[in-house]
């Protein structure tokens, strides 16, 4: 690619950009379309058209985005989304602070320097941006005193990255401080979650054991106790009799119906017994119904003595009266031996995996070793199938192995596609699956809430990040060919970093455009 | 040295232990010696001759040391004591568990091979166990099957140690429960230790930031705080004070002496105001420190104000109304950033490092790591020191060096005796004062506590023992050994192992008598 396609593509895009902006544009100012473009504004009660169509074109949204303050955000959109945008400011601030001391200071230092043409021959091969990289650290002698400014600038680069990086941190945590402290108070701060309840002692309930527990240890601040229990036997049944319950209200609906047309008797409604009421003996649908949910009536209310007695898990929410209590509760040890009485902050409800609450505590150490020589190996493994998966799923190959394909594969413009993407297909799929793999792993570890699962994926995405496209792809690849051959030649190192680059970065854009 | 000294040395140290056994029986069943022997019942109150001089002998000590139950070592000699004997009854629990199982089975499956034997010559050098060597796995034919027994043995170990070290583990957690629960209630329970205090805001006392910081979190346990303060300058004040307060009690009791001698008016007692009261002028003593009392109080007042207005540092002690409230204030954070209001469990007041605890959090993170860079050196090239002074001090060296040492070195008993001995000094010494080198850069890290630091400086010590006269003598050492000559000669590693045995044996019992 020389630097005219370059330009072209990004043309193109630009292009794209703008047409989609004005799609956007004309589809959110039509008034039907409010439930599609505002639906928070109209949840939470505002006009979704306030100010008139004045206000709602991109660029007054772009205006309204850039001046509503934090608090603003918070209230409209949580403490996620402000935590988020102090991310983006402080990456966007990373740049724009590198950029500007760095581009007018380096770009000249480069430029005017001649290591590519004194070289006297073309060193840049086919393929790389040949007029850019006269504005590289490439373009610069060896040895030329002019390299300590790049120097100095990844000590720039770094100190800008610190600071902003800590008053972030220090603004998010105020925000985090503000969100705990607000009078709005939750229920899950009111909460702790307790695993690994120790057997039960004869005689006592879960329930018992957790609240006496509890109440010795919290006499004034101990609120209640939730035992998590296995309902599913329980809800299935109750799922049925509500299922039988609508049918027979919509069986009587139909038969009163029925009546009003004419005949006062009215027609009873039939259905067959069978196999989706396809199938099987003809009944009356009222009666059945009625006989079906008095059989079920009994077994549910067995079912839940036996669900409450029986499938009681070792696990609790253990409500407190103060959040200082809770809070203080959840970062304390309840128990001499770290086996037992295990205790965490709450997540909030619909957060809760629930079949992992009742996982204990050693099963939940093996299980997360396991996982960890899992990601360690789907880290620093992952080239090998996928180099198999590649090498088997050329297009000879394909013809080989699946002949019916030969007269699609033989078009010569979509061979030439299909050459191009073919041996990047299975990369691309292994990519998009891997956050969801890294997920299910992290929930097999164990980990209580959902949220808490997200974040120990995105800890092992981290790692598949730096090790393999930081580390792996860009330094360690162009390195290892650099030292390759700046053993064979100690000049060819400018060579050698203009050909990595390319393929390195078909990588990496694959990579971050599945993001 | 061979067998039969080896049987020597041991008879000798036994019949050393006899006859101090015996003193020891004699000396402690003298009326007289109670306070040195039976110091601890004297101060419980209870009577150190009870049953008279029939049960204190060595015999019955040892017969009542046995049959005495944990609840009483608790009760005579506190906590600590039964944990070391738990500790003591684990170590000889594993040693006699392995020893039963192991001692039977793999000295005749030694014993009964006949590798050294086989070999035809001599294998093992002079100064090795001879005899002994054919109990041990050396007498193995190489890739014999017997080798197996070995194996299995090392698990059987590991088995053994692991389940041992376990219940003691559970042993200790209970004993501790029981004495943090016990009703005899220490005030360190009730307290926290709070460090790294914010900046004071303007108009308000420590005492009021600290108090109002932990009421608000605290309303209903909280209790009262003590704000570490520097008194160094008014104590130093006050102790003045009272040398004289004491001095001028001592010049009137001689006044009040001299009047009863005949003399009614007495004579006024007069001291010289100089140097040690040999050099000045001579002045009458009473009116002097008089003098002197009246010109310190008000410098004392005046620096007690001042102390408690200026030298208050950034640490405190939090007093709560009940043992659960500290437990659970001490294990929670305590603001948003760790760098501002860190909360540790209080220790004995006897025990705080008072200059320890003003050290501010991110200073004390830089104490550690510079510590454990020093500790890393010291363990891994300590080696290099002690070798350049064992070089430069070898006999001949100090002659040279010190001249005037001739007439002494030359009497041959003692060359003997010195040419044994002198290039282990320096190690013997690195030895002995290696304890509070790491004690010294413990307390240098920043720990708050006496006991903690002691810990600190175990675990250092830990890593010296493992890394140097485990892995590094021993292993490190025999293995390099072995590969280095199995090159040479692959038969040799028997001859390798017989000699590197003597050198470390010597380095480790040296270590071992130093504990």
């Amino acid at each position: 690619m020389d630097f005219d396609s370059f330009l072209t593509s990004l043309g193109t895009s630009f292009i794209i950009f703008v047409v989609l902006m004005c799609l956007f544009a004309w589809l959110s100012s039509k008034p039907g379309n409010t439930v599609v473009y505002y639906p928070n504004r109209i949840l939470k009660g505002l006009d979704p058209w306030e100010g008139g169509s004045r206000t709602r074109n991109p660029f007054t949204w772009i205006k309204e985005a850039m001046s509503s303050s934090e608090q603003d955000v918070i209230n409209m959109s949580g403490l996620d989304t402000a935590v988020y945008f102090v991310f983006m400011s402080t990456v966007l601030g990373i740049f724009a602070l590198s950029g500007i001391i760095l581009l007018p200071a380096l770009l000249p230092v480069a430029a005017t320097d001649d290591s590519i043409q004194a070289a006297g021959k073309n060193t840049t091969s086919i393929g790389t941006f040949n007029d850019l990289d006269k504005l590289s650290m490439g373009n610069i002698t060896a040895k030329s005193s002019r390299l300590w400014a790049f120097l100095v600038a990844t000590y720039w680069v770094s100190f800008v990255t610190y600071f902003l990086l800590w008053r972030g941190y220090k603004h998010v945590s105020e925000l985090r401080a503000d969100a705990l402290m607000s009078p709005e108070v939750r229920p899950q701060q009111f909460a702790v979650l307790v695993r690994d309840l120790p057997d039960l002692p004869k005689g006592q309930s879960r329930k018992e054991q957790v609240d006496s527990y509890f109440k010795a240890i919290y006499p004034d601040t101990f609120y209640r106790s939730m035992v998590v229990t296995n309902n599913k036997e329980a809800n299935k049944i109750y799922e049925e009799l509500e299922g039988y319950k609508k049918k027979l209200a919509r069986a009587e609906a139909v038969y009163a119906e029925s009546k009003s047309a004419g005949k006062p008797e009215g027609t009873r409604p039939t259905i067959k017994t069978g196999f989706l009421g396809l199938l099987g003996k003809r009944v009356d649908a009222i009666e059945y119904y009625n006989e079906k949910i008095k059989e079920i009536i009994p077994k549910l209310e067995a079912e839940q003595k036996i669900t409450l007695k029986e499938k009681q898990l070792g696990a609790a929410l253990v409500f407190f009266t103060s959040r200082v209590a809770a809070a203080s509760a959840a970062q304390s040890l309840h128990a001499q031996l770290v086996d037992t009485w295990t205790v965490s902050d709450a997540p909030e409800s619909r957060e809760l995996i629930w079949n992992n609450l009742n996982i204990k505590f050693f099963q939940r150490q093996i299980r997360q070793y396991v996982v960890y020589v899992i990601v360690a190996l789907t880290i620093m493994f992952y080239m090998i199938p996928i180099g198999l998966i590649s090498a088997l799923t050329t297009l000879d190959n394909l013809k080989k192995i699946l002949p019916f394909l030969k007269p699609v594969i033989n078009i010569t413009a979509l061979k030439t596609v299909l050459e191009a993407y073919l041996p990047q297909i299975a990369l691309i799929v292994f990519l998009a699956l891997l956050p969801k793999l890294l997920l299910f792993l992290s929930k097999t570890e164990g980990i209580p809430a959902v949220s808490h699962a997200v974040r120990a994926a995105s800890g092992k995405y981290f790692y598949f990040t730096v090790l393999n496209v930081f580390i792996g792809v860009t330094v360690g690849g162009t390195l290892f060919k650099t030292f390759k051959s700046i053993e064979k030649d100690p000049n060819s190192i400018v060579d050698v970093l203009a050909n990595s680059l390319p393929g390195n970065a078909t990588f990496f854009l694959t990579y971050v455009a599945l993001q």
